[in-house]
């Protein structure tokens, strides 16, 4: 069950809030990039980047240089992670929606020094876009690892919305001679393309063709 | 062209920043939710919602209730549109990319007031969605319109990153026996799918029908 706390309440829509816990891992396992929001010099920044779980923890990396991931250490984020997966066309333009699945995570984020945890969290990152990526590719060296930061939030802060079906009209509108429906969003893989100056020879590892 | 401010100056990754106002539009105009940015009791909250744009303006909606356009109303915002273009597999995990086309915008949202301009605004979030829509659907009652708050934010401060193409890695790492490339990621509509309630005789509209 996911907890309820003032910022996590749903104000609106309260009927397309999920506190199933499931919910929230689907979410964020099927994702590939989340929205990462924080607080620079009093304005909000909303960047996108890529991110990993692991059990409740979700982490976060960037270069040690990237202003985001400044701002974020140690202080209050907001990181949202949405699925798309229709427009929702009414009779009135007043209910148009979209169907769509989305997490919000709140919390302070923690910048990892435990270089076992550092290697976990940038594991969960290269398996997030491609699972078995990490035992494929050539792991980082230590200096790659010392232009890293990795960041931890915990999964304790969050809310799941989630809209499917059709559209929801007034009562009065359903006589309108007006179609109604939803239009299906759909997001596939493509054949996989590979670097022009990749040897011959190399075939494309079962991991990443099997996800076509 | 796009002015540089500080907050839209690019720190990392400078090569693929761009300057061209028409690259913004074009990323604004081909997407369908963005991720709003604003800071509630000093910390981030960012939430998907719908945009519509009219020139220099995006325009956004929601309940006159919702939090979220509360705390952005007369206050700084971050509006971020992503577009994911697929998942870029390097021959060391450090060099894992995606291929993306993103905006970002910042400014104060200004809460619109004049009758014109809200109807201006709400066309183009709805236009936004499903062009031709806001011509064919039920146009908003005048009750419905007190229960909506159109916000107006210039795109006069705004920032473009693009990145498209293969891997980029360290030259010692090309002679690796590893498969590299990008594995591209495609979204199409599906096919309409009618409110199961609609009566029969309503023909889908061109305007949805021939965006398949």
């Amino acid at each position: 069950m996911l907890s309820t706390t003032p910022r996590t309440r749903l104000g609106r829509e309260k009927q397309r809030g999920s506190h199933d816990r499931d919910d929230l891992y689907e979410v964020l396992d099927t994702g590939l990039v989340c929205h990462l929001g924080v607080v620079v010099d009093g304005h909000p920044m909303v960047i996108p980047t890529g991110y990993g779980r692991v059990g409740d923890t979700l982490y976060l990396h960037g270069s040690t240089g990237a202003r985001s991931l400044r701002a974020g250490k140690d202080s209050e984020v907001c990181v949202t992670v949405t699925h798309l997966d229709g427009i929702v066309l009414a009779r009135s333009s007043f209910h148009h929606s979209v169907n769509y699945r989305s997490a919000v995570v709140y919390g302070r984020a923690r910048l990892v020094t435990d270089e076992d945890e550092r290697l976990l969290g940038l594991r969960a990152l290269t398996e997030q876009l491609a699972p078995g990526q990490w035992d494929y590719a050539r792991r980082p060296t230590r200096k790659e690892l010392a232009q890293t930061a990795v960041l931890a939030l915990s999964l304790e802060e969050a809310s799941v919305k989630i809209r499917q079906g059709p559209p929801s009209d007034d009562e009065e509108d359903y006589a309108l001679p007006i179609w109604a429906g939803v239009l299906p969003l759909v997001t596939t893989w493509g054949e996989p393309v590979p670097d022009p100056v990749l040897p011959e020879g190399i075939d494309i590892p079962v991991h990443i063709g099997g996800r076509q």
